[in-house]
């Protein structure tokens, strides 16, 4: 195994990828939603789900099914595909939820494992042992042992062409994640759920979600499809997908129904607060808050689902689109103003910037300055530690400007200084992510990133001397320049008293060379 | 006139009003997205513009049916709603952008309100002078002279139950338009558009609009509607708003469509760049990017131009619903993340934020700490003032301890201290603002905040002596602190180094009044 997850695109680390799922007459786009059906109570037909709101897959309980004895005998007899009416590729469950929340259930992994192969699952899913947040040292080892054991009795379970998910825990400490992935990784399994965070995602501890994530990616090959298990709020997925997750799945969209409340992707609201419906989708357009609050309540619950799937298909392709276009970033910079919890997450994501560093493409289409958060994207981090290889006159020459302003013959060389890369030469003007747009009111965040981009070149250069021509920089920034660098303030440029990204004069300058 | 329009609900200066239109069956409620219909040309039939999309009110053009012999006797026969098929309340324009954009028109303001009046319109529009962005003072002096002339010919007119429009003009010149507008408020006309900024919003000069509009409101009454003319993009529905603005209009919807542009919330896509669609609008979950681009060059745009309607009225929805929640800040907060532009805007309505403070509610459900600007929010203004009213005890009853942390008796009084607002007695600890949320991973505007609040309480008790016990904060804040506190710092509560907003203790605390 190991060639079922094809990368095509790559933003953040964020990818498009194609799933290669037995049953999928195409492949399956990632990143993806798939909706949980319940076997018993189906809220929206899952016929519907495939042909309304565009699910290429979808997930039910192969514990639920195996334990009732007419789901069990209809599934055996007519496969899992025919029971629930869902013609593209299915994953189960295994019952691991149930063992978590009752502490005891009736099967095994290989039991498990051969029912879900015989009625047909494209993707079965081990007993694994979902370990909380928050557990104790001793216990998230002990059952990620057993969990290490049950995917080891995975492998040698016979399931024909199905994909097999090896599922990762270790609860909120990041080593055993981290470990538990890199055991993961070293069997013949296919996808790789981060398992146990429902809680961490339930008591908004975004920034706690992501460190597991990225734990676990620490210890996952690159081509390895990573399902956040149980994450099914829309405010999340574009956070979760920068942070690499490829699956996700809902049951949100009939919970969250179920109690009146309404998904967006910058938050929840309940429909008894809802004076207008802040949404396009096609329950929105057709019904006013009080009309939904007038239907009946079954009505109204498959009324709310429906606007839930649609507001969460529509973020995925959102998602999927921001990858292709090189802007994931800027669609996560608008999430994170959802909630202060996703910014948190979203701050946290950030502290992994030279991880994330190593996935981000060199080149997109534009780098958008959108907040102080994005003077420490990775984009950023790659410009300094690029200035460290880039060549300079040395102090017998003369001595090289840095400067916001214009280009000045009477220095040995000129280069530019743009807020929040720092210096570069004039020749890379037009290369990304230097092109970046930045609002003309700037920060005190991009002037210490630039600060920090002059002392990386200065540093790295020890035997050229340095002028640094700014527009009136804090004193937190310049307190980042060495002191060695000689310091001139430019007049501002515009009347706001700010100073902007890109010098008034630039556009005369761009594609000379100076050095 | 002046009682055409009735405040319901505020949040920054945005409000919910309901405009009283001679012909609505009910108000119209404000904000409203008035769709441009085109009398020659209709992407989108009138009629469904009502029904589909909920459009309560419309605009057309009454010099181009005052031009055409066949379109004007239509219109005098029928009346223009019947003539369009739109039975809400249809604004009209006067032929001022002809004028602006051909140098002369056929008509005075007598001539077409007296005609808009005969055709039924329910809102006229004299024909004001549309001064374009960065004229030179003396014209844009000499421009808004002709139009307050034309504003007083309007007044003379018999227009029946017609509301008329005052435009507001003065280029950029600040000043110009504050006086515009006094000049207009002052007339008894209804309706108060701000001209002649669609050339800075095409440029994406957002800060320079926002300051128009600001200038603008500080020469009209609150009770004044305020129509942004020609601003028909929902990504800067939000801002324009939350600076004042009441009625919206688009042709961006048709005239975008025309070229395969793609509307959302957070910029503009081309149909040839999508390869999944961002948007969970009837049209978006029926069809794929492929299947857009197949159609017939005519069926093409009338989808398109139907997506773009359902973007736009949704984001209307969700701003009318954001000010009912007392959550248009946050709102503002997601979209200026769409771009940089958005951002230079909202960092310029920020810098009115003393003038905003008046019109914001005093109490709202939350405030969420969202980025380094909120920490510039009118609520945090407001606590900073309020601080110097609140007493302390002198210098000769023992110090008064300012903290991060838990209580300590030791002192003579033992204030909270939260950022971005500073400190405060624990008895208004559940009043908003200071229930806000904020990441664990907070930022330096933060506390710089803070600090602020410390100083301004601190200078207003010249007689009580303060410690301040703080959780590690900047330099950049420090500083701020006046030098007769006495600096503690505290050990970080959490394992990532930074602060809490929320003390780990105060739940403990809450409701104690110290003072």
């Amino acid at each position: 195994m190991g060639d079922v997850f094809e990368l095509r695109d790559a933003d953040a680390a964020g990818r498009i990828g194609a799933l290669r799922v037995p049953r999928a007459k195409e492949v399956v786009e990632t990143p993806a939603l798939l909706p949980v059906v319940n076997p018993h109570l189906q809220t929206v037909e899952p016929s519907r789900l495939e042909t309304e709101f565009g699910a290429a897959m979808c997930i039910t309980n192969g514990y639920i099914l195996h334990r009732s004895d007419e789901l069990r005998e209809a599934a055996l007899d007519r496969g899992v595909h025919d029971l629930l009416g869902f013609s593209g590729p299915i994953m189960t469950d295994s019952g691991s939820f149930q063992l978590a929340e009752y502490g005891e259930i009736d099967t095994t992994t290989p039991d498990i494992l051969e029912f879900q192969h015989r009625i047909g699952a494209d993707v079965g899913t081990p007993v694994d042992i979902p370990t909380p947040p928050d557990a104790g040292r001793g216990r998230g080892e002990a059952d990620l042992e057993t969990t290490t054991e049950r995917l080891a009795q995975a492998e040698a379970v016979e399931t024909g062409k199905m994909l097999v998910s090896a599922p990762i825990q270790g609860s909120t400490h990041l080593d055993l994640r981290e470990r538990a992935a890199r055991a993961a990784d070293s069997t013949t399994l296919d996808v790789f759920p981060v398992g146990a965070v429902v809680p961490l995602l339930n008591s908004y501890r975004y920034a706690e979600t992501i460190e597991v994530v990225r734990a676990a990616k620490r210890g996952l090959g690159e081509n390895r499809p990573v399902h956040l298990f149980g994450a099914g709020h829309p405010m999340t997925f574009a956070l979760c997908v920068a942070a690499g997750c490829d699956l996700f799945d809902s049951a949100a969209y009939a919970l969250y129904a179920r109690d009146d409340r309404y998904l967006t992707v910058r938050g929840t609201e309940h429909l008894a607060d809802l004076g207008s419906l802040p949404c396009s989708c096609p329950v929105c357009v057709t019904h006013t808050p009080d009309e939904l609050r007038a239907l009946a309540e079954e009505a109204r619950e498959t009324r709310l689902a429906e606007h839930n799937l649609h507001v969460s298909f529509a973020e995925m392709r959102r998602i999927r689109q921001a990858i292709r276009r090189g802007n994931l970033f800027e669609l996560v910079e608008a999430r994170a103003r959802g909630h202060p919890a996703v910014l948190d997450g979203y701050r946290a994501l950030l502290d992994h910037a030279p991880g994330l560093e190593r996935s981000d493409p060199a080149s997109k289409d534009a780098f958008f300055y959108l907040s102080a958060e994005s003077a420490r994207r990775p984009e950023v981090l790659r410009h300094h530690a690029r200035l460290e290889r880039l060549s300079l006159p040395d102090a017998s020459v003369g001595e090289v400007l840095l400067t916001e302003g214009g280009r000045n013959d009477a220095f040995a060389a000129c280069w530019r200084v743009v807020p929040p890369f720092g210096p570069f030469p004039r020749a890379l003007s037009e290369t990304y992510p230097l092109t970046a747009e930045a609002p003309d009111r700037t920060d005190a965040a991009a002037h210490e990133a630039a600060a920090e981009g002059v002392a990386r070149l200065v540093v790295a250069n020890p035997d050229s001397e340095f002028a640094l021509a700014h527009r009136g920089w804090p004193e937190s920034a310049l307190a980042l320049v060495p002191e060695r660098v000689s310091l001139a303030r430019l007049d501002r440029a515009d009347r706001s008293g700010t100073t902007t990204a890109e010098p008034t004069d630039s556009y005369s300058e761009d594609g000379d060379a100076d050095s």
